[in-house]
């Protein structure tokens, strides 16, 4: 099943010591990462191009900057790769479709143009399904290869996952992000809506947000936090703020413990999984609220019920345009049935519709924010599952869509496990509260032992 | 001075008529007006492209539609032209800049997708200053070809306004649209931040907007409004609404007669001109309130006199990237020094500096906003003076970047004139009041007889 694969995520951040005591270098550190690459990546299938010549003399200019002790950042010398929905100067852009493929403008996108001046090194375009939608692009699982490693970001779970790379940006308009990062067993880290800047990435969806895949939850927030402070966030947004370094961990007093839609898809033993992390937090003097006990957290869990269709729908409107260019000026026999079929229902669509539906995110979105009143963070699973079997689906988004909606922060935690394969704790956040969920995050992670 | 040119805007709408009862059809029209290019544009330089097959095809179709009492809309035939940092399936998107000579990627931007669903026949891309930034590209002003048509939309102004087309598309985030329409004596509008979907359009700054320039206010509405019902706004924003015909004309009760920080380079016949204006309005009855009569009208100009600086400084930090990928990963031999200087502006600027900007445009939107109240529609100039002598600058923006930073509704009326040159009124409305300022627009129009 895993075909030889051990996977182990890479942790960069706390590498680093080793880079200023000379003991180890980012050179090192990615020749390490492109042995990983080299054994595995012909099964697991997480790129769409390399550069290793470029990437190795990303690395050696940081192993220079760090031996003089004149870092650009605490992420000079971290290999990661560029979901491929993303633009690299260096590297084609095909968004996982046949329409694009070879397709090269010449220019980074903002996000890894900042990554780049913050000394990260890019290693590889990681696989995107098609348009960073649904359909997949046979990207596989290192935990067992028969399995999807999620989507829309397939490519960059899968490489950390499996120790191919420190990190990975990532971008989420459903789950993309935290979904494939808990089928994986990595962080993930889905931003408040605007958080990173999007130019010259093609996922221009309002609910969209390019977010991380990473090791740790420094490594999370430091890649995160290297690319909005250096290219904001999207146009008019601010973007992702609060300290360079991760920040404090705050424990909780109260933690909100919310179902979503995807309790009705969940197993058993991973309700059992969700059930037990409750009992951690209690047994740590948190105070869990749940539906049952507080009216506001049913309130909002009445309120995403169908943060799946809505957002569905809001993305249809919003992605009629490219399909309907791609379908009628290049070649609409590459575009998958899944991509005919969201075009077709968008064609179906009237802008007074799309009005509707944008008055009940807004509605949505309010009923969610009062819940700040009542807690601190809110916490439900990543997945109802582990990753499921086969590589034609990426799985359940159920518990994660709610937050691509809400246009909250969310962070998947590493730390549950059911059939043997990771499953994530995910933590939800209040809209451009990020700072105080990674702190809550902070304090939670010590809990599981991990 | 004029080269032989006689400017003259070419309506559509009325036009519609003759096709419909035999006497006409969008393919003569569309031959008329290539006959003007041909004749001109030689010397006006409107144009980077042209695709007059793909044209002449598509107002064919248009004829047959006509001809069988099934247009697909009232601009079906409509010939148009895209400025030139939107896509185009069909032709070059060069973004005013010698980086990006020949560049295109297959696809039409969302407008002009909606546009030839709405059955548009797109002429031809139109000229754009580098970047829709400040760098000219040496188009001529029809009425005077040793002045500037403005800028950025320079080359649709242009084309527009001496009768090569009917109708162009513009953008503006200072003062882009509302400018350029004014010196080519053309109607221009500035919808709602948000208005109309910018997918496909190199131009993603947080106060920019799509817009329209045509040859009377019902073409310029309707075509706005074409794009607005098929491709919605940006993402997120419903979009420019109301009725898909030009609104019905109703007086307003009261203007607020605006200054704005044009006033202090407002030529004194430009001045007498607004003042001749406030005049006719006030003879029809129309109560006309000030900065000496009313407080909430001095706030609001308290509040928009910075608005040039605040939307330069916003404007940089936005457009961080892509300047700093193309001057890094391409060559920056290839921006002009205006780009370069931009560039380094942002790059001494803090995501923090940008904060404290956001924040200081809420406030100010906040405090115009209050003028509702006082206040059905704002008058003022559209520029400060006729068209500037020579080519090497687009002109003074300051009477039209006011409602960039504010996110509302403008459109310029051609009914003034100063040096025997055209200038624009121009008209402000309120933030998603789009059809309010129509309205005001359709009554106050034939008080000027023309």
């Amino acid at each position: 099943m895993a075909a030889g694969i051990d996977p182990k995520v890479r942790p960069f951040h706390s590498a680093t010591a080793a880079f200023a005591d000379g003991s180890d270098t980012p050179s090192a550190y990615l020749e390490r990462c492109i042995e990983v690459i080299d054994a595995h990546d012909g099964t697991i299938g997480a790129f769409v191009a390399t550069n290793f010549d470029g990437a190795r003399a990303a690395a050696d200019e940081a192993t220079a900057r760090w031996k003089s002790g004149n870092p650009l950042s605490p992420i000079d010398g971290m290999p990661i790769g560029v979901k491929d929905v993303m633009e690299t100067a260096d590297m084609v852009t095909e968004q996982g479709s046949p329409l694009f493929l070879g397709w090269k403008m010449g220019r980074d996108c903002a996000a890894v143009a900042a990554l780049r001046e913050a000394g990260a090194v890019v290693v590889g375009k990681t696989v995107t399904t098609e348009f960073a939608a649904t359909q997949p692009r046979g990207t596989r699982n290192p935990y067992d290869t028969d399995r999807t490693p999620g989507g829309s970001s397939s490519g960059s779970a899968a490489a950390v996952g499996s120790g191919m790379l420190a990190g990975g940006t990532a971008s989420q308009v459903i789950g993309s992000t935290i979904r494939p990062a808990s089928y994986c067993g990595a962080f993930g880290f889905k931003p408040s809506v605007g958080g990173i800047n999007r130019g010259g990435s093609f996922d221009g969806f309002s609910q969209n947000c390019t977010g991380v895949i990473a090791a740790t939850l420094a490594d999370t927030w430091v890649m995160a936090r290297e690319m909005s402070s250096r290219a904001g966030g999207d146009a008019g947004y601010v973007g992702l703020t609060g300290p360079m370094t991760l920040p404090e961990a705050n424990k909780p007093k109260t933690v909100a413990l919310l179902q979503t839609a995807g309790w009705e898809t969940a197993t058993d033993d991973a309700k059992q999984q969700l059930q037990s992390a409750r009992e951690t937090l209690e047994s740590a003097g948190i105070t869990v609220i749940d539906r049952a006990s507080n009216a506001a957290v049913e309130a909002a869990e009445e309120a995403i019920s169908d943060a799946n269709p809505l957002s569905r729908d809001i993305n249809a409107w919003e992605g009629r345009w490219p399909l309907n260019t791609y379908a009628r000026d290049m070649d609409a026999s590459k575009l998958s049935e899944s991509s005919r079929e969201r075009l077709e229902q968008a064609n179906g669509m009237s802008q007074e519709e799309f009005s509707g539906h944008i008055a009940r995110r807004n509605e949505v979105r309010a009923i969610f924010a009062k819940l700040a009143d009542h807690c601190d963070v809110c916490v439900t699973l990543a997945a109802p599952d582990a990753a499921p079997e086969g590589l034609g689906w990426t799985g359940d988004p159920n518990f994660t869509v709610c937050t691509s909606l809400l246009g909250v922060p969310a962070v998947s935690l590493p730390v549950l496990e059911t059939q043997g394969l990771p499953l994530g704790l995910q933590l939800i956040g209040f809209q451009n509260e990020d700072t105080a969920m990674f702190a809550a995050a902070g304090a939670i992670l010590p809990l599981f032992n991990t």
